[in-house]
Parts: C-alpha cells; sequence; structure tokens
C-alpha cells in the first residue's frame, strides 16, 4: 500500500475487504506482548547480545519470560539465535533480515506518539 | 523521527535513550485491545456511522464491550461522538484528526505483514 494521506488510505480500505490473514493483525499479535517489543529494542541498539546481557538490560524480566520472549521470536524469524560451542555454552542474540525491516513500524510508532501522547 | 534505514534507526536508538512516557508505549497501549483497532478500522472506512450499524460489521462484540471501546477511544481524543437531539436518540461516530492522523502507523504494519506473514 502506498498513500500519501488519509483519504487515500481511506479510499484503500474501501476497495480492498479485509480477508482472513489480515496483515495488520499479524503485526498486533506480535505486539500483544510487550517484551517482543522490548527485546527487538534492546537487539537493535546492541548488534549482537548474549543472553545474561540482554537479561540486565531488561531488569524485571524473568529469565524464563526472556528465554520463551527469544524462542517465540526466533520461530518468527526475527531474531537469529548463534551458539558458539565453548565451554561455557556462549549463545549470541541478533536480529534478521526480517526483524531489522520492521524499523518503519516503530518509527511512525514514535512519531504519532510524540506528536500525541502528551495532549490526552 | 526522520530516518531513511535500518542504520539510521539503530543509530537514533542509541542516541536517544527511553524515559518515563515513551511514545511508542503510548501507541502499544492501545493496540493492546483488537477491538480498538478494530472500531478505528471501521470508522476510516465509514466516516461516520452509528451505534447500530457499528454493532452490525462487528459481529462477535457485545453491546457492552463496543460501548466501553468507543468511550475508552473518545477519551483518548481519537473518535468523535456527537448526539442528535431527536426521539430516538440518535449518536454518531467519527475519526477525530488525531484517529485520522494514526493512518502511517496501519499502512506500514500492513505494508511490514503483507511482505513476510507468510513466509512463516
Amino acid at each position: 500500500m502506498n498513500v500519501d494521506s488519509f483519504e487515500e488510505y481511506q479510499s484503500f480500505l474501501r476497495n480492498n475487504p479485509i480477508k482472513e490473514n489480515c496483515p495488520v493483525d499479524y503485526v498486533l499479535d506480535l505486539f500483544q506482548s510487550k517484551w517482543n517489543v522490548r527485546v527487538l529494542y534492546e537487539l537493535t541498539k546492541a548488534d549482537t547480545i548474549r543472553f545474561g546481557a540482554l537479561k540486565r538490560l531488561i531488569p524485571r524480566i524473568t529469565n524464563a519470560v526472556l528465554s520463551l520472549t527469544l524462542k517465540n521470536l526466533e520461530q518468527k524469524g526475527l531474531v537469529h539465535r548463534r551458539q558458539f560451542d565453548e565451554v561455557p555454552l556462549r549463545v549470541e542474540y541478533s536480529l534478521s533480515e526480517k526483524g531489522k525491516s520492521m524499523y518503519p513500524i516503530f518509527v511512525s510508532m514514535y512519531n504519532w506518539g510524540m506528536a500525541y501522547r502528551e495532549k490526552d
């Protein structure tokens, strides 16, 4: 969808009724867990990061939830997990190309939020 | 934030640490209820719509939840409620300018979702 105004957006929606497998819904599902978003945010800043370092950046998350969040993001193809056969075991996480390609979504959320969040 | 690449986005995040009152979080809160998004979607298509007609477009929502969702969106300044002093009472809902200005968020979600949702 390539639109430059609300009217074009509205016209697009009117001409393209939602069917099953809505692409916006796919993103909304990801956003139902704020941990997903927080982990994507930290991975964006870090490039590559180990589990323990990531955990320290997100103090309130538990090991179990961080582990589950990373597994979920990996399954969705957003995060790469690279394991080095060392002792102790070293595992590093980074964003995949798919994960990196989400940035326009966060930019548009950031810009809208900046414009409006304090006007409530 | 005006960025054209992941690298610019990454650099912005690194140089602008999240403080309280994160603008992205403000949007994520809105998205925690998918009814919010569904109602915004229907209001976008409809321009102006009455409660009953809106209800018919969203078959699985109850009157109570639709009423609460509209009240919530009205409080956040996203939806206008206009009441006509007629018998029976007529109430019409429409997007506010703030509500309309969200469209770039949905466009970016749509485009990313279209590119990736089927690759899982």
